[in-house]
């Protein structure tokens, strides 16, 4: 058998035609988002005045399980898909491992991430309702930047609310999006009624996600022709997401690879959602089985040790409530955490299948993801994202068990974007000036002690 | 005939496994170095206190027309090449012209850029030789981020001068460098000779490839088991750039497609030179005919506006000199200008073949490259540095005129990187700030009669 290639690259008329909904697949659905006056669940009609129509109608939907992709989505994609699945031959090397470690790598666009895959989906829609534009938040600022780009191919306004201690960690990002004709505003701001209550309750704050989606819903829904616009945790995301699972399954059987352990980071669940949800279908088919690993940040713990409950999706309590594993949406990670993963949340669909048994989920500290990041640059010639790294890491550790163990697993790990826009995060961990927070116990129960009350 | 794809990408194994010196089709020899000191050609002996010996030969060899890339070059290049060749069916559109329009992409790596062609290969022989470190200016950054990566490879030390105005503008390319271990240094420096001599002369000097390149060499030669190795210009950097025109060439071949225009940017010539390399070969044979076509800033207009005349290839004059198309070695190109090109003279290869009528050569100013970046970013989705969007210029106004005229031109052109650590330049652009400065002919005149006497 000749050797396996580097990179395994699909033919483009291999790229999948239609994604793959993973709750037709689940016994026990996510549950429903729920409306946060009445508690009782969202309407599609009730959706529809946040989010596209086309695009409640994939929120909402349970059971179909292969939604065709539109031909101008399809055609976007062509532009930077299908991305590499690359066998991690030097790491391997490097680590001494016995095991066969292989990456999805879905940095090789100019947002540096996964998240044009759902942003150019999410644009589309928008554009079919004949709306003028669209407002989101972003936090590392990938997403801001998926979504500029995903808007200006469509021609559509695109107004972003970025995280302040991002904006001002990662002031190129802003430029990027101006490039592509992006308004970027630092959050919470005084633009909106929810940001300026957040700023009189904490002045001098770094912002949060959760912030940064009140701010961006409140000025859709006040906004003539704007729609809101989310780049994880929602179904929706999830399933446009799911290419990527699909072309990572593709091209492991074209090389006649089946994983044992599939591992992915954990902020609002997309990447992971969409890496693992093929081979998640399989397992709840019983057809196959296989090791899923969420891996998240310490300093932001939903899944370890945070509670499955009803909570908001925003910290200002303007959006619906969803089931999930929460921190409280009052939670803020530390502001010296590099980057994305700062979601007080997790996807509805990953906390079922997490619930259920389904996956497992481990948190590692600042400090040793940026030492796994610099061993991955090193070693495979790319500048990971930070939070690509913790995948890294967690791929790394199983790696250095098969080769205690003389197993040859095959791990495969999703390697969502490149760090080019986190050199102050490498510069601090350059300097040992990086932190490792750890929130005490004491400050999660405080916050899950405020959970609403729904049942 | 099934249209033909986005991205035409080749397989592993259809990676050159010998790079093409095009010398060895010309008549016209470049002509050699010459000792600073005698004015006679460099011995090989003499170039082998600055050079790896192996480079030595290479940058001597004008005779072979292909060599053979080591295996382990072979297996680095595996781990980002080969590059796509992408068909920019947005661009067309966008333009409404009746042209096609290729670029090679070389960015999707770390460094950014096609410098780690040559980087890797440099490290290479380097290693081999048993030395214990190199030493390198950087301009914009990616030669010395290239260098690095490579050097991380093989576990080489490195030390790179960056010219002050970059390294004050891209603080972040520091920062990737040091992930990959190396040290990095502003030029002018107090830490060389010439450093402090420059620094004497030009107070506040915001430096040059050329200053920096002086520096570089003098650390090399001063330091026990050190070499010096250069990014560009060189006759060894070219033939190790050609993987680019080979791989285009192979792709080209494969959707049988024959260009009519091939144009590249062109500061010191690595990237021109390696795309332009096995289509000028046939040319030189006269098997076919292309328009190759060089585009450089107004700013340091080397080609457009310079002399074709020995010179030397740093401002400090401790390097040898080559006779090329030159400003003049104490030409320092206004401040203002974004990133690389910003070198004073040109390839001897490119120089002698643009001397003898086989290619042509055409300058712009700033504002109009960024116009072209900015709209190359929105319709391609890829954010360009600003060295390969004056190559994206120059094919934007050739599909033009193919729109006038209704003519089926096919255009390739090199995508050489990405822009992401130039949003300094971009935010300049945004913001109206960006100046046009090009150097008025006296100014030019001044510079080039002090070129020195070698005949």
């Amino acid at each position: 058998m000749s050797k396996i290639p580097y990179k395994i690259y699909l033919e483009e008329n291999e790229i999948p035609t239609q994604w793959y909904n993973v709750r037709a697949d689940m016994k026990n659905k996510p549950a429903p988002l729920l409306n946060p006056g009445t508690l009782q669940p969202m309407t599609a009609e009730e959706l529809e005045g946040v989010f596209c129509a086309d695009l409640v109608a994939q929120e909402l939907d349970n059971d179909t399980p292969y939604i065709d992709i539109p031909q101008e989505i399809l055609d976007f994609y062509k532009m930077y898909r299908p991305s590499p699945l690359v066998r991690a031959y030097c790491l391997e090397k490097k680590l001494g491992t016995s095991a066969k470690i292989y990456y999805k790598f879905e940095g090789n666009n100019t947002s540096g991430s996964h998240k044009l895959n759902s942003a150019i989906a999410q644009a589309y829609y928008a554009k079919k309702q004949g709306l003028k534009g669209v407002t989101t938040e972003t936090g590392a600022g990938q997403w801001g930047t998926a979504l500029s780009m995903a808007c200006a191919y469509f021609d559509l306004d695109c107004k972003v609310y970025m995280v302040k201690v991002s904006y001002e960690q990662k002031p190129f990002r802003r430029e990027v999006m101006r490039t592509y004709g992006a308004s970027v505003t630092p959050s919470p701001s005084m633009e909106t009624e929810v940001g300026k209550k957040i700023l009189a309750e904490h002045p001098g704050t770094t912002g949060s996600l959760g912030c940064a989606i009140s701010e961006a819903v409140e000025k859709a829904v006040s906004t003539e022709g704007y729609r809101y616009v989310l780049g994880s945790v929602l179904n929706q995301v999830l399933l446009h997401q799911s290419i990527i699972g699909l072309e990572t399954k593709t091209a492991l059987d074209k090389i006649g690879e089946k994983p044992d352990i599939i591992i992915g980071c954990a902020g609002g669940g997309s990447n992971l959602g969409g890496l693992v949800s093929p081979f998640m279908g399989e397992k709840l088919r019983g057809e196959s089985d296989y090791r899923i690993i969420a891996i998240e940040p310490s300093s932001c713990p939903s899944f370890t040790r945070g509670k499955f409950a009803y909570d908001f999706c925003d910290t200002g309590m303007v959006c619906p409530l969803a089931k999930m594993y929460t921190l409280g949406s009052g939670f803020i990670p530390a502001p010296n955490h590099a980057g994305g993963l700062r979601y007080h949340g997790m996807s509805s669909i990953l906390s079922q299948l997490y619930h259920d048994g389904l996956m497992e989920a481990r948190s590692y500290k600042q400090t040793e993801v940026f030492e796994a990041a610099e061993l991955f640059a090193r070693s495979e010639g790319i500048l990971p994202a930070p939070e690509s790294s913790h995948a890294i890491k967690g791929a790394i550790d199983e790696a250095l068990k098969c080769k205690e163990s003389g197993e040859e697993k095959t791990i495969v790990f999703g390697l969502t974007g490149t760090g080019y826009f986190d050199m102050v995060a490498y510069e601090k961990f350059h300097d040992g000036e990086m932190t490792d927070y750890v929130p005490t116990d004491e400050e999660i129960r405080a916050y899950l002690e405020k959970l609403p009350k729904t049942e």
